[in-house]
């Protein structure tokens, strides 16, 4: 007997929507683009010669008819999830959804309670927890090799400001960088916050505080167990993505180094130097894409739970709500006054 | 004509005075032990014949006298330090004093008034500075190298809790540990701390807590150029005494190492691995205090400011104790509230 | 109008075909696998079935008539390089074949003079110039980053000792082994080698020694601008698969490091640790491998040199044939004796 | 009772003299240094009143009268250490002789010969013995923790040429500078060389190669317990002194790196770069030369054995020759036609 292969639809057709298609379609043998939808139906078309050899619509609520589709990876402008979400989960298919969900509770809330009750999977693209090095960092407390976690440090600059235009939609650098620090926070400490302080300031762009942002923050965690953490983030770090972590345990202590393009050093008469580390996040976290979806189709295929719930996608939304309140009021914000 | 040698008298003669002693006697050839005094004599007579052939006493007053003393440098008991400075800035010879400089601000204040009057030199032991790692990292910032500060992390980590008798005298976490990461906060960043936010746990030694105090805390800090920074400390890395710092600059990052006692690394068929670093700040920091005590001499020699002043001190004290008020509120706490 | 396609045929479905094979069905988008031959028929067909829906074949020279082949990727047996060579040559088909060409040089001779009469390209499997990491010190060399080259030193450890089956045809240590590190050593030099002094002994199993082989060598190389070069090997690093190089020149030096699974370092109460490197070539160089077959295609559609030429798959062997007279008769030997 | 304290005559006040004269006169408690002789009167007395308040003389046979005189610590230069060594041993005197004894066996044998005689102490000034990288080498060999040696790699790198004058006095690169190499190996592996091979090239200053020495050279060794190794020198590495080494065991690998002046990695927008290693031996060396001196002293205060003889002195020498004789006949040399 043949191999079930999953029929999977893209629904919006951008550079991340391509990168899973590229993944689907080459590197996890028993998926399959099915069907792919963007509103720019040239993006569709393109992506669907490329990756598919498979159907192309510019309206995503068409693909959802088709009984041969499985499941859905969610790619489109953050805006239009929640709504999609429901849709998606209405006809019964299964859903891969790009963080966020979206940039308000009632909207997350919507979505989470229709993908409920349509009893279908819903995983949350938080790549990093697939990423080799963080998952070490994770295994090195789970399996308790360093011991009851103590103290986390992140760091996650990117190498240079999003365009203005995108600042201004972004939901802010909380909702849009942030949120992938505290969903890593979550998972590196095996603990809920209970408690977030921020403090952000506007020190590379002035243009970003006029749009109502900030470039440069800073996060201090309160961990249910016991824990503390602080992230740091910058918009803005020269020499390249930097995505660092840190965590001390009773036992023992971890830490990583960025991921370079080589492991070469050169020395000159002036330094003892290598190249920077790799730029940004499609080349930093390339094979924590495609383990990702994996996992997704895995999870669909085997029927087994998603590794990164809708509830963990909630709950970095209000990690970055309760940072965005901190630094508006200038205090500690308890969770629980959020969610 | 011969150059002239400073006449040094050495008040404390334990741990720190010791190594100040030999310091003194071996490695800086201007300066030389010329009295050394002690509540415990036979402390003082043993420092004294090792570094000496000096005089030794028992009650600090009776070196002050001497007039050919020339500076003091203060390793008592913290809860003595303010009513020695007040008595040596009166016999008008210079002070070296061990931090911090009291436990509270009226004794702080009366020391530094009564330097202030007397017109003598008043160096305190912020030893890191003229470490030549965290110098480095200065160097980087204060030359441009690095551009604006913008984000400050300190890694400060002790290889484990100090004797509960000590705790119980140290003024808490912030005033005894903390202190010395408050001080590297200013000096690397190159401005003021205008607010602090701190959070502390007891998570190593429950005894610890009973003694009202903590050994696991973070510490956030806002600063007048816009900066953000954190300063974590543990009571705890059981791997050894943990120091390093990060900085990131508009045009750059600096980051450092722990220091090792050698270059080696073995790959066994399990790991590839290196020993564990310099254990404790007596190995730790060697160098940095030949470094502060030459710098401490050749101030009073030449007659220039000394590098770390008693305001340096005043201020670190007073950090300590807006992270400790901040702890107790759950709240941010301008410096200004303190000061 | 639609961009061309290659064809090429795959002549042996080992562990090596079937890793071309899935980089030419999956990551190449401008090739594609069209045929694939082994005397195993059932291992022809799995491959097949899994990178082509292609034809296969038990005899290579079957797939040889079909005009629509373009070029042949040969994973053989060595022993069966050099008439496959001369077969696909004569047919007018383009050749990669996995090195080394044949174990002596009548047979690589004969080889290279059908390549030479055919007018096909033919490009040598020495996958380690297309490692990102290696190129970055040939590109320091070459670039002038460096100077002028002085000295080389090139590691190459294996994990552990291959089959004493395979040790017995594999034509010795420096045939098998060395032959990519002489290729290195040419290739980061940027020079000939002009004389060959190895060394070399039996300390990790006596059985390679009964085998009439070694575990254990090192080869002193003499270029010809004047730069002296080392290198070592060993069947047996217990932490893995050891691929580094340096290379001093006048103006600088560059060394590498080897690649790991992650960037984590972890410090427990004993040591300072990271996890064992990639354990062996197909973790280590699966890029290269990758890239390789990239510049084969790209050479061929676009009538390009190769960028490993079947004389730099003569000129290893030369190397090697030298280091191994030279252990015989314990005496440097000139590359002269043997071309 | 007093501990007895060691009375040290230095004879030869240049920079070494200088150096192992301020070591015993500041940092070794149960040493002094009591008189000095140098050829250069003022230069004598200058040592003399900045170590010791000693006695200085101008002929090294003046100080071997005084009956005080336990020991002398021998810098002259090269030519006249036999004839000194020789007159030291007739007056009882024990002797720590900077490298190497001499630049030939007879000259070596006799004094070797006048030291068995007379029954005192010699020790040769190999201080890379007593660098706590090396030692960890050392350590990690001679406890088994990586097994049997099979590989050893040495590199052996000084930042600049020393002067022309030096260099046609200094006996060649291999008697001056790889002749601490060859200590090494010797020291690392735990086993004698048996054979020599060795090449060597002008690259650097066509004037050393005027005056008849080489700047590059690249040494294979070969062990009597079947391991094989590798030096390598350059008379410039641009970037500073590179003193490292390899060491691959049957049951782990070692290596090291060199020490540098801080642990600062600076990350600009074109590198990740730190500062240069520390520059030379001065600075990479400090703390062994007080390690190798305190273990002289020791080991005449109790009676123990010297930690490097004068035999090691004398092997050295003759694989320097035997290096030499290598170059020269291009030929592989057995160390027992030199001896």
């Amino acid at each position: 007997m043949a191999e079930r292969i999953l029929n999977i639809g893209l629904i919006g057709a951008g550079r991340m929507g391509n990168l899973h298609a590229e993944n689907l379609a080459r590197r996890i043998p028993r998926a399959r683009l099915h069907s792919v939808a963007d509103v720019n139906e040239q993006a569709a078309r393109l992506c669907a010669s490329l990756y598919g050899e498979c159907d192309c619509v510019s309206d995503p609520l068409q693909m959802l008819d088709d009984p041969q589709l499985d499941a859905v990876v969610l790619c489109s402008a953050t805006n239009t999830h929640s709504q999609i979400i429901q849709d998606v989960a209405r006809a019964g298919k299964h859903i891969f959804c790009e963080k966020p969900i979206a940039l308000n509770l009632p909207d997350t809330d919507a979505a989470l309670a229709a993908v409920q009750r349509a009893g279908v999977k819903l995983q949350l693209g938080f790549n990093r927890r697939f990423d080799a090095t963080f998952r070490r960092v994770y295994d090195a407390r789970a399996s308790g090799e360093i011991g009851e976690p103590h103290l986390l440090h992140i760091i996650s600059r990117d190498p240079a400001p999003p365009p203005l235009a995108y600042v201004k939609t972004s939901g802010g650098i909380f909702l849009d960088m942030t949120i992938h620090d505290f969903d890593m926070a979550r998972y590196l400490v095996g603990a809920e916050v209970e408690q977030v302080y921020a403090r952000a300031n506007v020190l590379i762009d002035s243009r970003i505080g006029e749009a109502g942002d900030y470039d440069t923050a800073m996060v201090m965690l309160t961990f249910a167990n016991g824990a503390l953490g602080t992230i740091e983030n910058s918009r803005q770090a020269v020499y390249g993505y930097d995505q660092r972590v840190e965590l001390l345990g009773s036992r023992g202590g971890v830490s990583t180094e960025n991921h370079y393009p080589n492991e070469v050093t050169i020395s000159h008469g002036q330094f003892v130097q290598r190249d920077l580390p790799l730029n940004f996040f499609l080349e930093r976290y390339t094979t924590s894409y495609l383990q990702e979806m994996n996992a997704f189709v895995n999870a669909i295929l085997n029927d087994t739970p998603v590794p990164v719930s809708g509830d963990d996608g909630r709950m970095a939304l209000v990690l970055g709500l309760a940072a965005k309140k901190s630094v508006a009021e200038n205090r500690p914000v308890r969770v629980n006054e959020i969610a």
